[in-house]
């Protein structure tokens, strides 16, 4: 199996997980763009938004509605890019579905959100921090919202 | 009422209409990335995500779903940047939830799928005929599948 998204998971890779259910995973991207960016995957192995079924469109929808707001009050921000890459010739690098959800205090440096990995990346330990940081918020708003 | 979006819905502003049911609308971006740039809103007028409800939420995804594809085949291009600049910091303009479907044959000029607006706009006729073959696939592709 060669997709790196299946193997994390399939638990063969690690990950930062943020959140999961039945049908979908989210997890940090570990180049990220801005802190707290985030994957969120359907676990079907599927590589465009057009070859999903409308059920697998919707659970990964469901996932990215739920997961926006936790994710701005983690990262304490007041905005965010939701963005997939559908297909090689739209930049996407790795060949399974994924919406990246990235939290913006302002639109970056290099011009209008344009989408571009921080120079370096974030120690582990920072990672582990805004993973747990958005778990919690993820929790709280479901405790809320009953979702 | 001051939102351009709602205007559009009312039809006190023109647009080049693609798509629309009960709850969502989509339309060409006047100031598109690329030719066959779409916007996909809610009728209801939401400036961020978080503040859709689940079901406008879905009703939303559920557009973008059955568009991609068409909007891809009418422009004859292998992929898509599916996109929301989800609040001001993030680069939205217009403050009422819209998804920009933006057909890619590779990677634009400026870098990494930046979202850039070409520097002409299109004569009237060429949205119209844009507007016109998104439509036909649209409806090729909802006979196929009974969606």
């Amino acid at each position: 199996m060669s997709c790196t998204f299946c193997r994390i998971l399939d638990g063969e890779l690690p990950s930062y997980r943020v959140y999961e259910d039945e049908h979908t995973y989210a997890f940090l991207d570990i180049h990220p763009a801005t802190k707290g960016h985030t994957l969120v995957i359907p676990r079907k192995h599927v590589v465009l938004v057009q070859d999903l079924s409308s059920e697998e469109m919707s659970a990964l929808f469901r996932t990215v509605h739920r997961l926006v707001g936790p994710i701005q009050e983690a990262m304490d921000t007041p905005a965010s890019n939701i963005t997939i890459n559908n297909g090689r010739a739209a930049g996407q690098l790795v060949p399974h579905v994924h919406v990246h959800i990235i939290p913006r205090k302002s639109i970056g440096r290099g011009g209008f959100h344009r989408i571009r990995s921080l120079t370096k990346t974030l120690p582990q330990s920072e990672f582990e921090e805004i993973a747990e940081k958005i778990r919690g918020k993820v929790s709280e708003s479901s405790d809320h919202n009953h979702v």
